[in-house]
């Protein structure tokens, strides 16, 4: 295993109700950090925002983020990783705030998609992964 | 009220039982970001961390951090703050983490302490602060 692998546990924590705080970089090189759904497709994170956003500027000029997920109601289980955008994705990216809808707000239609706001899929190739577990 | 100011809000996330993520910056500038607990001194926001670790070592060398707050239980209420470490407090970093031992563990005194770990409080002024609310 080495340091990018995504095990079945890590999988898990990327792909249940929790919820994820991605750092970006600002223009002046400082951190900026927020919180975000998250989600994984198998090979690369997905974080679904729209243009415009304060992160997703960020990440247009310089594609190096970090983020850290917990388990929900069990804090010291949580994975940080560190990785690049490979990817940005605005054609299935509807569907896809749809599918986060689902899965966080048990709806069948994200409620607060504005007409104005283009969404889009950062795919975040991770580089650095640790998992820290709670004391056993 | 300016851009800096922590209202009454604010300062209850920042004092209650809720996890924070802190972003700090590697030597290549990329960010890193990982979960801590935190509290806040009436100006300053507090990190009980330790000398040697990523996130030490790292504000060592470039001071800026981002960070960001979510009420437990209620993760729509958040606080994104952007600011600097400084000033680090090793003199009573070990009391204060049985303090921080006793608001989230509920125990008397820090139980993981290595003695070979001296304990260090990163003092972040806040510059940039941001409630997001849920929606109402």
């Amino acid at each position: 295993m080495n340091q990018s692998t995504i095990t079945p546990e890590i999988e898990k924590l990327l792909k249940s109700k929790n919820f994820a705080s991605i750092a970006t970089l600002m223009k002046d090189g400082s951190p900026q950090v927020s919180i975000t759904w998250i989600d994984y497709d198998g090979t690369n994170i997905l974080i679904n925002t729209a243009e415009g956003r304060l992160k997703t500027n960020n990440v247009l000029r310089d594609s190096r983020v970090a983020i850290v997920v917990s388990e929900e109601g069990n804090p010291y289980n949580s994975v940080n990783i560190r990785g690049k955008v490979i990817e940005y994705d605005t054609s299935e990216a509807d569907e896809h705030i749809d599918k986060l809808a689902k899965q966080y707000f048990g709806l069948d239609k994200y409620p607060k998609q504005s007409p104005d706001e283009k969404r889009i899929i950062l795919k975040i190739k991770p580089e650095k992964v640790f998992h820290m577990k709670p004391p056993s």
